[in-house]
C-alpha cells in the first residue's frame, strides 16, 4: 500500500475514525435484520439502533426525532426539499456559489413545471450587503430561499442566520445545503431558522457514503419524490403523511445509518469546535506559507474562524488546476482540481476555465502534512511540472 | 449473543456471506477516494471498483456496462424507472399480486398528472391465462407494464418472458421488479424481453442495504426523478444525458456496491442454481411436513422449480399471523408476518386482515433448522399460544 497524504476531506472525508469502522464491521455481522419491516428479535434490535442514530441526529441539529429523515446523500436530501416545496409557476432564489446539487434540480423544475429562478450575489467581506442582495430578488412569487451553508470552492459561510429571519418576514421558505458545514460547524435549525436542512452523512458527520440526512424544523405537506413501502399503513396505496415513514421508502442503509451514529459519536467525543480549529488551523498555515508566493493565487482574502469552513481553493500561475492536482497526486497528494460540480461559482471567480486546485484537510492531518504539499508546490513553481 | 435461526430472507438476506462481510471491512478502510469525482490516486481507485462492479452487474443481468445503474434500494430504482417512463395521460397495467414500491408510485402518479392504471390477474396455474388477463387490459394510452418478476408473499413468478413478448407486441414497455428473482433466478434482459429491471442488493444479490441495481436494455429518453452533482459535465445545468451518470447524481454507496461485487463472486463460484435448489428444498421441506396438519393454512398449489421463488406463506387457524411470528420470535426463529407492503396480493389471498408468516430460507439455512421451526408450529396447533 502507497501512503498517500489525503487533503479532499471536502469530496468525502477519509479516513474514518476507528470507533465508524469498527461500528460499519457490528452492523454488518449483528444488525443484520431489516428495521421496521418485521417484528422479530432481529429486525427490532436493528430498529432501536436505526431509532438510536435518529435521535442522536436529531439533538445534533436540534429538531424532533420524527423530523430526522435519512436520506443517501446530499443530493438525494436536496432534491425531496426542492421538489417537495416548489411547484408550478413558483420562484425560488438561490446564490452564485451553489453545487449543481441545487442547481440542477432547480433548473429542471424551471423546464420541466414553470419554475423560475433567480441568482443572488454573495459578498466575500459583507454579509448585509448578500443578504440585501437576496431580498432585492424577492418577488411576490417567492416560494422559497435555497443555498448552501458554506461554499465547496472558496470555504465562504453565508450569513444564514440573517437569510433564515429574512425568509421568516416574507413568509419564505429557507432550503439550506450543509454538505460542507456539517459536523464542522454548530448548526441548529430552529435557532438558524432554516425549513429543511440537507447533509451528507459522509463528509463531516464521518459516517461511510451513501448517507445523507434531511432535517426538518415545523414543515408540513411536503410533496415526495419517492414512494413506495415503509412498513407502517401497508394497506393505503396512499403514501403516509406522517415523519419520517414518509420520506423513507424502501429498506434503509442500515450499515450508514450505524456508521453515522459513531460519526457523531466520534464528533461529540473530540468536539466540533476542536476539529474546526485544527482544520482551519491547517488551511491558515498553507495560506500564510503560500501568499508571499506571487505565483499562487487564492480566491478569499481571510480565513477568520466562523466566516470559512476549512477549504482552501487556489491556482499556480501557467497552469491548468487539473495539472497542478495531478503532479501533486503523483507526488504521493491527494487534492481535487477542476469545476467541483459548482460552475457558477468559478464564473464569479473567473476561472471557469481552468478550475482550481482545493485543499480540504480533516481532524487527522497534520502540520507536517501541510508543510510537505508546501515543498511541493514551491517546487512546481520553481522547476515546473516536468 | 442469542442464536436465532433466521427466515427472513426475503426482507434481507442474513448472515452475508464472508467475503461480503471482508468487502465491506476492505472498503471503509482502502476505498476512501470519492469515486469519479477527482483525480487523485484515491479516487481513481475506487473509481475502478466501482467500474469493475458495474461490469461484472452488467455481465449478471445481460446489459452493456454503462446501463447498470446504481441506486439505494430496489424502491429507488422502480420509482426512477416508473416516472422516467410515465407522463401525463398514460395508463399503465400492473398486477394483483403487486408491492406498495410499485403501488404507490403508479398511485401517486395518478393522483399527480393523470395517469391511469389497471390491475391484471395472476393465475397461479395458468400463466396463458395471466398473459391474457394483462393483453385485455392493454389500450391505446397504455405506455407500460410493470409487475413483479416474483410475489413476495406468494413466491409465485410471473409469466416474464411472455408478458415482455406481448410488450414487443404492442410496443409499449416492460418494467419489472425482481426483488425476489434477482440472485435467485437467471434474469437476462435482452432473451426476457424486459426494458428495465428493479433490483435490491441486499436481497439475493447479498450486498449490504443501501443498495439497488437499475438495468437498462436499449431504452433513451429516461426522465429523471433526482439531478445533481454527477463528476460529469460539471459546466452545465442541464443533467448529463448519457448513461449512467444521468441517474447517478451525488456520492455513490462505495461500501455497498464493493458488498455487491463479493455477493455476485459468492453467486458465481455458489452456483445460482445450487443456491435456489437448496433454498427451495427447504420450502418443499416445510411444505410437506405441514401440509397434513389441517389447521396450517397455505396459499400455494406447488412448490415446482422455476414456477417459485423460496418463499412459503401460511397462517395458523384461530391465530393473527402475528401472533404467530411473535411467538416463533419468542422462540428463537425470525419470520415476518403482516402484509408485508402488499395489501393487493391480501385481498388477492383473503387475509387482508390477517396477514400471513412468510418463511424465505437462505442458503445458509439447514434442514434441522427448519425440522425444528416445524416443532414449533405443532406446539401451537396442539397447546396453543400462551
Amino acid at each position: 500500500m502507497v501512503y498517500v497524504i489525503y487533503f479532499d476531506n471536502a469530496a468525502t472525508t477519509f479516513p474514518k475514525p476507528q470507533n465508524v469502522v469498527h461500528a460499519v464491521q457490528e452492523a454488518v455481522i449483528i444488525y443484520g435484520g431489516n428495521p421496521g419491516r418485521s417484528g422479530h428479535s432481529l429486525s427490532m434490535k436493528t430498529a432501536k439502533a436505526i431509532f438510536d442514530t435518529r435521535q442522536k441526529i436529531a439533538d445534533f441539529f436540534g429538531c424532533e426525532v420524527e423530523n430526522a429523515v435519512f436520506t443517501f446523500n446530499c443530493t438525494h436530501s436536496l432534491n425531496m426539499a426542492i421538489k417537495g416545496i416548489l411547484s408550478d409557476g413558483n420562484h425560488v432564489i438561490t446564490s452564485s456559489l451553489e453545487h449543481n446539487s441545487v442547481m440542477r434540480p432547480i433548473h429542471e423544475l424551471s423546464r420541466r413545471c414553470g419554475v423560475t429562478y433567480d441568482l443572488a450575489n454573495v459578498f466575500e467581506e459583507d454579509e448585509d450587503r448578500t443578504v440585501l442582495d437576496f431580498e432585492r430578488l424577492i418577488n411576490p412569487k417567492t416560494k422559497a430561499i435555497v443555498c448552501t451553508y458554506a461554499s465547496n470552492v472558496t470555504g465562504t459561510v453565508l450569513p444564514i442566520k440573517k437569510l433564515g429571519k429574512l425568509c421568516r418576514a416574507y413568509k419564505i421558505k429557507f432550503i439550506v445545503d450543509a454538505a460542507q458545514a456539517a459536523g464542522v460547524l454548530d448548526i441548529n435549525v430552529v435557532s438558524d431558522h432554516i425549513d429543511i436542512l440537507c447533509c451528507a452523512g459522509h463528509k463531516g458527520l464521518m459516517g461511510v457514503t451513501g448517507t445523507g440526512v434531511m432535517i426538518l424544523n415545523n414543515i408540513d405537506g411536503l410533496h415526495t419524490i419517492i414512494e413506495g413501502g415503509t412498513g407502517s399503513l401497508s394497506v393505503n396505496r396512499e403514501q403516509p403523511d406522517f415523519y419520517p415513514d414518509r420520506f423513507e421508502s424502501g429498506t434503509v442503509n442500515t450499515v450508514g445509518i450505524l456508521s453515522l451514529y459513531a460519526g457523531l459519536e466520534f464528533i461529540n467525543s473530540r468536539g466540533m469546535d476542536n476539529i474546526y480549529a485544527h482544520e482551519l488551523g491547517l488551511c491558515q498555515l498553507l495560506y500564510e506559507e503560500l501568499l508571499t508566493i506571487p505565483e499562487v493565487k487564492f480566491y478569499i482574502h481571510n480565513l477568520k474562524k466562523g466566516h470559512k469552513v476549512p477549504v482552501l481553493s487556489f491556482n499556480v500561475d501557467g497552469y491548468n488546476s487539473t495539472e497542478v492536482a495531478t503532479y501533486l497526486s503523483d507526488s504521493g497528494f491527494a487534492l481535487r482540481a477542476g469545476l467541483h460540480c459548482a460552475p457558477t461559482a468559478h464564473e464569479y471567480l473567473g476561472t471557469k476555465d481552468i478550475g482550481c486546485v482545493r485543499f480540504s484537510p480533516s481532524d487527522f492531518n497534520e502540520a507536517f502534512e501541510v508543510e510537505a504539499l508546501v515543498e511541493h508546490i514551491k517546487k512546481i513553481v520553481k522547476s515546473g511540472i516536468v
